[in-house]
């Protein structure tokens, strides 16, 4: 089976994202991996299910010591008592500074196992292996790893880079259907905000990539992670280009956690979030008409929502708005689409836009 | 009043440990902070009473806005539990990425403040206000982050740096008598670990410290500064060279574990557990009589304890130091001197060893 291998270089860690079908058989797969390392397999009960005794064989060959420490599945699990029932495993097992991490699933395992990575011991090594698209081309890559809080998304976490990501697409093909569409928000994301060649690509592959088509997904996976990881290689903390993989993400976030993370997928909210950016940036007379109708089209045609929740108001978009980890002094940051493939930030956006934005969307 | 300024250089950051007497009317006391920085100074009740007004006006005159945090004292509040009320503050008050954190008080207060600081939306800025003798000479350098776990001693943390660290001895003035020579407990550790000169002059220094005379006590603290932070510079994750600061630390984390962090201060843990180190060395046939005579007539002459506690049998410190930071696969790793001013690590201490020590310490 053909790999792709993807090169991910940050400051204090460098290391490659494998993606293929069916490649956990190839040798040195799960390279830095080494005989006789001690592993904990942290995953959820619907993922353990399905994959885990077809995983676990090839960690048994390469003689990898493999323990298993099952979380409840879903964004509102996602939090600091979940992280510390992982904290207080790990220590009642024993293990030391040597043990590694082994993320197994989606979004929430990743972020999570990858937070506990980060702060146990004052960091632990750890292995992403994603199982849903929407960690596939983007949860998994980048390093960023957290929870949540009551009062907004992954508001405590760490930057912690991964030492390896294995992203099999054999994963998808028990992905429930919503969950699937779910992760091509964040693919159509890339596509609006950094490549219009790409971005046409999938209009010419939606049926492709809905039907799975190994080939098809493979490249689409594999062109969301080098987007992201130029994008992480030139800024891991985020201290200036990183806020642009954040498109949607600020409307998203507060309908994500206005539902309490329960109602809306991750991917969603943000395909709602990114049309709300869309008409942030129609209206302020930065996007043409046409783009912004193209840009929507495409969402659409995914079978993604663009309609906002109609039982949030205005009011309790601003709550979370103002939280959000790229606000400043109470300024709420966006970034926005000047045209496919090319974004803006908007520093200071005038609260008034914003509602009639959000009113827009609700109709 | 002459300050001393010691420039400390990690991989992602660098930043400077100022030391002195009333320093804080100085020009530039606060840098990096500027004019309209938003801070929060996170204490405890017992320091803010005594000296909040004294130091607040420093900030108001530098037109820093300056709010306040209170957590519980002592090491037994050094929890996750602690951890989560501060972010839920930071979030409530509306606190964004840049707010910086001014950790105000001993060591407890500086673990946790910058463990906070480093999670906090992935990592905000923080400085180091040390309040006790110990926090000066050892917690407040070289960014180990942590708080406890039931089943260990700074088992959850983060290597994240300090912006500044602001040294002023004046503060030992109102230090309890116990937790000053708690704080000395290092100073002898980093005397017996790194520099013979230094130990020959505590020697001759114990009364000259004992009462807080200004010059003495800011070379103390200048010297154990410059001797960590070149440990720090080296190996800031301690992958190396820094697992020698642990000297006493794996014996005197039992200690302190045991008895829920209540029974005895860390500097005190520390010294049983610097005196059961040099008597594993002496033992093991590394370390000359006469040393070990020598070192542990510094600790006692200082006040601080020598015999280990009648009420900790000798499998307990067992159950500890296998789940220490430092073992390795169950193996027990200890620094330990083999002459003044020099370790050396052995990598699998056997566990009648151990209980031999312990057993000749509690006589």
């Amino acid at each position: 089976m053909k790999l792709k291998i993807i090169p991910v270089k940050t400051k204090n860690n460098s290391y490659y994202i494998n993606i293929g079908f069916k490649i956990f058989n190839l040798e040195n797969i799960f390279s830095p991996l080494k005989s006789g390392d001690r592993c904990v397999l942290v995953t959820n009960i619907t993922i353990s299910k399905i994959w885990k005794e077809k995983i676990v064989k090839y960690f048994l060959k390469n003689k990898i010591i493999l323990e298993e420490f099952i979380l409840s599945d879903g964004e509102n699990y996602k939090t600091l008592n979940s992280v510390n029932l992982l904290l207080t495993y790990l220590l009642e097992k024993l293990h030391d500074r040597n043990s590694i991490l082994i993320a197994f699933g989606g979004g929430v395992i990743g972020d999570l196992t990858g937070f506990v990575a980060s702060i146990y011991q004052r960091g632990i090594r750890f292995i992403q292996i994603p199982t849903t698209l929407l960690s596939q081309v983007d949860a998994a890559i980048g390093g960023k790893t957290g929870v949540n809080h009551i009062l907004g998304k992954n508001m405590i976490g760490t930057f912690w880079q991964p030492n390896a990501v294995i992203t099999d697409i054999n994963f998808l093909s028990t992905l429930p259907y919503k969950q699937l569409i779910s992760g091509i928000a964040e693919v159509i994301k890339y596509a609006i905000s950094f490549d219009y060649v790409f971005f046409q690509w999938l209009e010419n592959n939606i049926k492709q990539i809905l039907s799975l088509n190994t080939e098809v997904l493979i490249y689409c996976i594999q062109k969301c992670c080098e987007l992201k990881s130029k994008i992480v290689n030139l800024d891991e903390r985020e201290y200036g280009f990183r806020v642009f993989l954040n498109l949607g993400h600020t409307y998203g976030h507060a309908i994500e956690a206005h539902f309490k993370y329960l109602k809306w997928l991750h991917g969603e909210a943000i395909s709602i979030g990114i049309v709300m950016a869309i008409k942030t940036s129609e209206i302020l007379g930065i996007l043409s008409s046409f783009d912004a109708t193209r840009m929507i089209n495409l969402i659409k045609n995914f079978g993604l929502p663009t309609v906002a929740p109609k039982d949030m108001n205005v009011q309790s978009y601003l709550k979370y708005m103002i939280r959000d980890k790229k606000s400043y002094s109470g300024k709420i940051q966006l970034v926005v689409p000047i045209k496919i493939g090319k974004l803006k930030i908007l520093k200071n956006v005038n609260q008034d836009i914003i509602f009639s934005v959000i009113k827009k969307c609700i109709i």
